[in-house]
């Protein structure tokens, strides 16, 4: 079992302790369901009064909130963050040996660093390239042309389909599509044709992408995720999309064709971005909004309508149907009594 | 082929039947496609008319609808739930012999039973657990710390990734991803940190998940899914979620982390749920709804405005933009005539 | 490489040729980044300032664009559905050898076509079929009573969970699941029973299914997909659903169960239809947009509001949930300057 005292923690990540540095940190837990030896945290101040209560051994916290706390506490300036890197040393990351499965398909050719790990049942094409400490869980297909970074991680069952290029550290979860072909299509008088896609996908070092998420690759030029994006499970992102380092996107959002969104933009759950257009840096998007237009501005943004009663949405939402007409009305009648 | 006579399954279902009971049935049908042999049900009233033109040898229905039925009924309460338990009659699910197909990797000292069944390029982490008649059919991919329960059924390709625990006879399809990392990420002060996930996901009995849904474990603590839970297609349930026993949510909906979902809910298709909310028992939310705080009455809430013409819908929505504007403006005017 | 002359091209696809018919072409890219033996095109009118910058060696465009252009071009009615064809020319499927990958599982009894090429992991059911020239990538499930048309294409991990027919040359990306138990279920005074899910799929010629897209089977009767369909990626079509030939439905949409939509439509990204209503012919919804009743005029239809500044969209949010009343207020202080 992993076991830290306090005055290791508080010595390796730079935070004041207050209490015993003896005191042995078995685990980490949230301050509701903590017992003795854990470590909690506060971070959100809705469970302040969670400290009173707690059986943590000892609390994260910043230093305004410590005042009063009977258990021992690491002050830390964010300690959201703080408590990243302390649970970090509690996350047992499954060892994975280096080398191949004996039941991965590895082409002839392919470019496997000696020290990467091939998991079971892992289909890699001759033209692919797996750099150093990269590990591929179970059931993973690397298609032609693709190039996997140092120390990326493929949880489990991904696919790389063509021409993807991942950075170092860049790591996926299970399910993702990246490199499929993009949604191109067009339209000869009465039937679709294919408008062949030869792009490919590039994800920056340090990335994230979630489980069952969508990366399809470039019709002409490359789909580029830059370094640092954060992306959330069953999110889509079209062919030619570009998206800035620091982006974070929640689960279901998507975005449409050679749009091109900025960096440090936070776009939520299940938002919608429509092609070929541009959002600034450090643009917001509440969730289930939808961007029809550029953002050039940092800031907030949102559309939808606020969650009611059914009965009283109904009879909004009817109102809204005719909401144009209303207004021209009620600009005539606002004129009659001038008149 | 599979054949019950009328009288069966009025004996078996404990219905009325109105008609010769050796009558011979070979399978469930529409009304209207049903033809010599099959079992026709109305349960919606919209298909009544079709009481008159169909060929069913028998029609499951209430008593209400059956008077002047030229074809033999059988009388029922809830005549959609008497034809689902007639349907299961005719549904031949796969036989799957016990043991584990040969190309299947167990780990050594994974804890399989012997009645259980392993389908094709399973891999099984050594700390997994397969409860007794549970199917696993091909791709299947159980992680550590993983156990499924007795009579569960993956259908194919179901991958849980991490101390994932399944009820009994929990039926997953394919595509479905359980167990992957929560999104949790900290922002320390230019880039991203990851939050380590340490929860797992747990899932009661008899609960339904479906085709290409994910379900994130928790970040500390589990994700829980109570008892007969239904979760239709591409559903996205984040780090921490409680969702109450009896809960149905439709494809594509959407609920962000920590947020605590009641008892018999029905959420709609594409609806969204914002995070470390409360939504009481017997809450409905209507398709592509968002709820953005909690419900704490039952009821049926929505959001959104209604589909129109793109036309109108354009001038209503300009009007949308300049709503607050336009009723401040009004407010003055209709206090005029006043002063 | 590929490589081929500007005549060769003109020839092939009858366009009027404006330039030297010996110019190599040995490939194609964006008017921004093509270079000396690259074909670009003109079909968007936004890029038009384009031409004159651009590096490429000849421009596919309209004869309206092509006055005062110095590159050489290509004349074409529709550049866009020009370059759909010339761009197939560079685009490198990867042969597949006839015959199946050692590794792949295959039913005994399965009709496999000697000219079909079955992929690593493959796992095809004994009551299977898969037609000429067809190709399945890596780890596809192809389950009971499954056929697959000839020079149908699965790229890689398509689950065909049972009952499912596709019509010959479709295409289907990574990650799809056909087949699998639609949404089927009943309650019974205090929980849920589940319908048994006893029809398939079938899928006409020359449809296209995106990435991590699911496909339900039938309750009763078969979900139907006509010929020439486009559905992108992360769709969801439920049990019964019919689309009429040639529409197509971008990224996250969805479709409820019995939905029937007509030919020729196009359902923008993320856009809801819901169940047991009818959608006619040459009908266009707007992305993000919910159907919530039968469509049965050809045009435009949309919902929703226009994204705005959260701080702009919150007032106007505000007025919205009191809309019905303010217009109830209003008309009655209209009235006063009567009475």
């Amino acid at each position: 079992m992993t076991m830290y005292t306090l005055g290791d923690i508080a010595a390796r990540f730079g935070l004041e302790l207050r209490g015993d540095p003896a005191t042995p940190i078995r685990g980490v837990a949230t301050l509701a369901n903590a017992t003795a030896g854990q470590l909690g945290f506060l971070a959100n101040p809705r469970y302040r009064a969670q400290i009173a209560s707690t059986g943590a051994a000892a609390i994260v916290l910043r230093a305004a909130d410590a005042d009063g706390c009977k258990a021992a506490t690491l002050i830390a300036d964010d300690p959201y963050v703080a408590f990243a890197r302390i649970a970090a040393l509690y996350d047992k990351i499954p060892a994975a040996a280096a080398g191949a499965h004996p039941s991965a398909i590895i082409g002839a050719g392919a470019r496997i660093a000696a020290s990467a790990s091939i998991g079971a049942f892992c289909v890699i094409d001759a033209d692919a390239e797996v750099g150093d400490g990269a590990m591929l869980g179970p059931h993973c297909i690397v298609g032609r042309g693709c190039r996997i970074g140092a120390q990326a991680r493929l949880v489990a069952r991904v696919t790389l389909v063509q021409d993807v290029t991942l950075g170092k550290r860049v790591l996926v979860h299970p399910g993702a599509v990246i490199g499929a072909d993009g949604f191109g299509i067009a339209f000869a008088k009465d039937h679709w044709e294919k408008v062949p896609q030869l792009g490919g996908v590039v994800i920056g070092d340090d990335s994230e992408i979630g489980a069952n998420t969508t990366i399809d690759r470039g019709a002409l030029g490359d789909t580029v995720i830059e370094e640092d994006v954060r992306l959330d499970n069953q999110i889509q992102i079209a062919h030619n999309v570009f998206i800035g380092a620091h982006t974070a996107m929640a689960g279901c959002s998507a975005v449409a064709g050679s749009a091109r969104i900025g960096r440090y933009c936070l776009i939520g759950g299940g938002a919608g971005i429509l092609g070929h257009l541009e959002i600034a840096d450090r643009v917001t998007v509440t969730a289930m909004s939808l961007v029809t237009h550029s953002l050039r501005e940092a800031g907030e943004y949102s559309s939808g309508t606020p969650i009611q009663s059914n009965r009283q949405w109904r009879r909004n939402a009817a109102r809204f149907k005719h909401l144009d007409d209303f207004v021209r009305r009620s600009g005539a009648a606002r004129r009659e009594p001038e008149s």
